[in-house]
């Protein structure tokens, strides 16, 4: 059941939203955006197609499942343009979970239609909206039905918490003081995931279809390296001062995991090339602040506050999941420890969340 | 603004989603099944195709949801496996307004999908689902798209409420009193309405594509007639009584119209033929009692008071219309009395609704 809390997170329901829709995850899509433009522009040139269907999977509820959407259609729409085409008619699929909040999607929708409809001028082709409950480790749509698929920040999520993780004690990530086992089940659980993930995917996508990933990765070949694994061992700090004093079982913490992977790049393309569906066009690695608000002016002083900020964001992340292992009782005592150590932490190093993109063209 | 209104109470807000769950509803459903059983039977039977897409319109979020998409998923099953053929994956769209409860939908999904591999066993093919929210006066799928739409209990909902119904004073819907430019007014609306729904639709589903739908009608060549309005005048009478004692404005319920319209067979099969897309394969007429719990046996005695149940029916209707006209305030007070009306009605007379079911083909 873990995997459905966990990827509720990112399927916004309520509060747990914000990780989704928070500036980071906007950044993020900014940042990949010349990637995404080149390849929505080499799927509607190489074709044409009168019809573009478009899957979103992890959308979440809130501003940025329609921002990607919209960069998508004007750069499809510019494109035609160019050559003085006709709109083709645009079908959006947006995928998350059942538990994600697709009332509120569905109800903001005629807002963005019409603020599409103006931005584009009546040239612009019908644009059909559909929402798609489900995991995306499974099947979610036809075969040979989709043209491309976006995801951005949802594939780092696992399927579950990897088997075998009994000795990762003290640690809910992996961690430099994870044994070797920890990290071999981390990264079985991930080429697993991943690998029928793109199984799928090469089954609803038509050929030629194309698909945009953003993982929350790293660079380094260490998995359990700083650059993906800091943030998770400052939250375990936290949680490991609160077994000392007592207001946490220690058993309870050594059976808490967070079903994550943060791939590198040599780790997705081995994979994508192991599955055989997929060419890889472009994979490249970025970096975002994690304090994504840094470096942004005209912002309150509230913003600038990157302790704050981080807890806030990874709190969106991680109540949920512990929330449902540790109870209620513990949470804000967690992030007000966890914004502490946060903020001592970014005021004496450079902090950066690592994110592997990578373009595929289905074979 | 006040088709949303309408039709929300057709998509299921809270209490508002009583009306298309209803045991109405699902003796309707059970009714139309041979024509629907025949319909999709054919359309299978046509060509094999590998993928069957269906939507059913005006879905709703409850027990009747998923009661017809199983039934329709079952006649195909059945007769595959008669002629063994391997399954076909199934697309399902659920459509209602933006404000019906898609939440509650898709998180009943997963138990729906498990029930109905159970009773089909390992050979049924995949089965996906999304909802597609907006109105089905407009476009809702890409061109040839769909293979079968269904509709039970949506249609008699205009788009609108008709312009020019000032002189339809102390009537809420079409009556004996009405003059005969609101008769005319209403009529127009329906034609409109529907001859732009059967055009949408001839676009979206392929060639030799069907559709089965089912209207709260009449039998009767007018339109006043007591089949379809008397169940409203009721309802006026209720509201009429109120104005006499100051409790309701005179003018307040001048300005009060239902956005409905009850057609007849033949008004449904001259739209038909005028717009020219469809061929009518079947068109019928049935009766269900203003009471569908009567006749049921092993039902308390709660559910054998005519009076509530079908108060308790129509006011899952007419609330949402009631509240944004009126205010919060006399809507107790006038179910109250409509319960008190209606049993006195019903122990005097045989009291029916009226429904028009009608099988086409695309052309």
């Amino acid at each position: 059941m873990e995997v459905v809390q966990v990827l509720h997170m990112n399927g916004g329901v309520g509060e747990t939203s914000y990780a989704n829709n928070s500036f980071v995850q906007q950044k993020v899509i900014t940042m990949t955006k010349p990637i995404t433009e080149d390849a929505i522009t080499k799927l509607y040139c190489s074709t044409y197609p009168e019809e573009i269907a478009i899957a979103d999977l992890g959308c979440s509820s809130g501003p940025n499942t329609f921002f990607l959407v919209s960069e998508l259609i004007k750069v499809v729409d510019s494109a035609r343009q160019k050559i003085s085409q006709k709109s083709p008619e645009y079908q959006v699929f947006l995928n998350d979970l059942p538990g994600n909040d697709f009332n509120t999607i569905f109800r903001s929708l005629s807002i963005f239609q019409n603020k599409l409809r103006e931005q584009l001028g009546p040239g612009i082709g019908p644009c059909f909206f559909t929402g798609v409950p489900g995991s995306f480790y499974g099947r979610l749509f036809r075969k040979n039905s989709l043209h491309f698929v976006h995801s951005s920040y949802s594939l780092q999520w696992l399927s579950q918490v990897p088997q075998g993780l009994e000795s990762n004690k003290g640690n809910i990530y992996m961690a430099s003081t994870s044994p070797p086992n920890v990290l071999k089940a981390y990264y079985e659980q991930f080429q697993q995931d991943f690998s029928l993930f793109l199984k799928c995917r090469s089954e609803e996508l038509v050929d030629g279809g194309r698909m945009v990933l953003t993982f929350l990765g790293r660079r380094n070949d260490d998995p359990s390296s700083k650059e993906c694994c800091y943030i998770w061992e400052l939250l375990a700090m936290a949680l490991n001062d609160m077994v000392l004093e007592g207001v946490i079982e220690e058993q309870k913490l050594n059976s808490f995991n967070i079903p994550q992977y943060t791939p590198s790049p040599a780790e997705v393309k081995y994979e994508v090339e192991k599955e055989g569906s997929f060419s890889i066009d472009q994979l490249e690695v970025t970096e975002v602040n994690w304090n994504a608000y840094q470096n942004e002016t005209d912002l309150s002083d509230a913003f600038k506050d990157g302790g704050y900020n981080v807890a806030k964001c990874m709190r969106a992340v991680a109540e949920p999941l512990l929330f449902s292992h540790f109870g209620e009782a513990i949470i804000d005592e967690v992030f007000r420890r966890y914004r502490e150590i946060v903020a001592a932490r970014m005021s004496k190093e450079k902090t950066e969340f690592v994110n592997v993109i990578v373009s595929l063209k289905k074979a």
